[in-house]
């Protein structure tokens, strides 16, 4: 197809094009990823997210820096749960518009909001980052603000996940166990240089120490300035440090791909054909309202439907 | 079924046992909502929300006094999505050893609690929801602690949905905003007595008056003070105000059982059938394998993967 051959040819056009495709029409996304995901795999995707106020673009920025440095390309995905605007001025846009609005070969940047559906965002971001994976992008971030659980799902598409805090946030580190502990790679205590720092970076220590891991990995800690550059260099050979782990241990295709991504779109699958069909919405209908008048049970009524539906095997 | 037959009986002993086998075995919790189902229905179900501290278990007491006064018989489930142990000495329990105990052919209290797995929790707590109604307890009360997923999943398993509040709260009632504001269909500010009382109430109502609602109802506000039994009656004959309201525009049916909670039902049928199975745990990690190594894309995968398993039908 017309798209996926100008998509590999880095044409930024057809990316922004595509991703303003996926965001709107989930029925098109399928096709879109169908057509270019076999010219995906070569990026490598990672996460940054925090709290907002603690330096997450400013730090993203400085990583843009070193990676261009060394003739990487980078794609930027900024991911904003909390806003319904998308494609335009958030967050990663800033950091295009301060220092790489003419670096457009080597540093794309696309912001994207909910549009009042959560579970879109998630899929949404999941798409856009196949998308700049097959445009040729050496990197691609994630930026997600927040940790709630759209951020989780959006976080476990990267291979390293940075999780970026700051002095003075003792709680925050605290409300944080439940997910994000147990998801960063690379931890950075940014604004180092404000008072606190080491008192952040031994409450991570102690997190990590009570926190259940599921990976060899032993979580990095590193402090940053990044609005003064201090430390970037570092933190850079933190990620290539556990992208060396990764490969060392033959999981890279895990982070590739994983059991849980399939089943999750086997899910929406089935999940569009059950409810977005008049035909089923009709049957679903008929027996809501024999439930509710205890006609019959609702497993009953299920395992009717999906009979009906033809989505039961007849094993 | 024996245990149906017993249930009718409004013995409590199989009740309680019957509880413990649906948190505890899934599987078996189908058969047994299936053996009971068609004697549900009869219960009016209200549900009492809010965050620790607000004094919800003092106005759940106050509440069963004036139902047993009527002579009707009440059930509560006390859930505690933070805590791991159920069947005990949480919440609701409180309340019946404190004034209750004698009484348990009219008052019947269960915990429940996570045992790790959030979406199991809300699942059976659903189906002690139908145990308790097939017992003939004439109303349930379902007793949630805190504001997340969960607790907004088990609130709409009410016909009347109560939010708990307490002055002095301003913050936490605008935390509520995304999804319990939208949801309550009576506003309680409890502890009445303390200060900003008036605030709490002024600022309920420009919650409400900013959020967007679904339905015709226009929530009601009342001020409490449970722990010294002021308030409740006002209280009791809102949440009959709003049990009318249902039932004179024909709702009862629709919160009854609702075409989400069937859709909820199918999708959690397919997942058993796809997820914990062996032949297709087998076949979709091939499937993981050759995505991560390019060799085929997502969307053809799950296809495929629905197609051998019998889950597609060929149009």
């Amino acid at each position: 197809m017309e798209l996926s051959k100008n998509i590999k040819n880095n044409d930024i056009a057809t990316a922004a094009k595509l991703i303003t495709i996926i965001e709107n029409n989930r029925n098109k996304a399928a096709g879109i990823i169908k057509d270019i995901f076999l010219h995906t795999g070569n990026a490598y995707i990672i996460g940054v997210t925090g709290s907002p106020g603690v330096g997450k673009s400013t730090l993203v920025g400085e990583m843009i820096n070193i990676f261009r440095k060394k003739n990487l390309s980078v794609g930027v995905i900024a991911v904003d749960s909390s806003s319904p605007f998308s494609g335009g001025a958030i967050l990663g846009d800033r950091i295009r518009m301060q220092k790489h609005e003419s670096d457009s070969k080597g540093v794309f940047v696309r912001s994207m909001a909910t549009r009042g559906n959560l579970g879109g965002l998630a899929k949404a971001t999941r798409d856009a980052t196949y998308i700049m994976d097959a445009m040729g992008r050496d990197i691609i971030i994630i930026e997600t603000v927040g940790v709630g659980q759209v951020e989780l799902d959006i976080v476990k598409l990267a291979y390293t996940s940075v999780v970026v805090l700051a002095p003075g946030m003792g709680d925050d580190i605290q409300a944080m166990t439940a997910g994000i502990m147990e998801i960063g790679d690379i931890f950075v205590v940014n604004k180092a240089d404000h008072p606190g720092a080491d008192d952040a970076e031994r409450e991570i220590k102690y997190m990590l120490h009570i926190g259940m891991r599921k990976s060899d990995w032993e979580p990095e800690i590193i402090k940053t300035v990044a609005a003064k550059g201090s430390g970037i260099k570092e933190f850079v050979e933190k990620i290539n440090k556990h992208k060396k782990y990764l490969e060392d241990n033959n999981l890279i295709d895990k982070k590739k791909y994983s059991q849980d991504q399939l089943i999750k779109l086997i899910k929406e699958k089935l999940e569009l054909r059950i409810i977005k069909n008049e035909n089923s919405q009709n049957i679903i209908n008929d027996f809501v309202e024999k439930i509710a008048k205890r006609e019959i049970d609702p497993y009953s009524a299920a395992e009717n439907i999906l009979k009906k539906l033809g989505l039961v095997n007849r094993s």
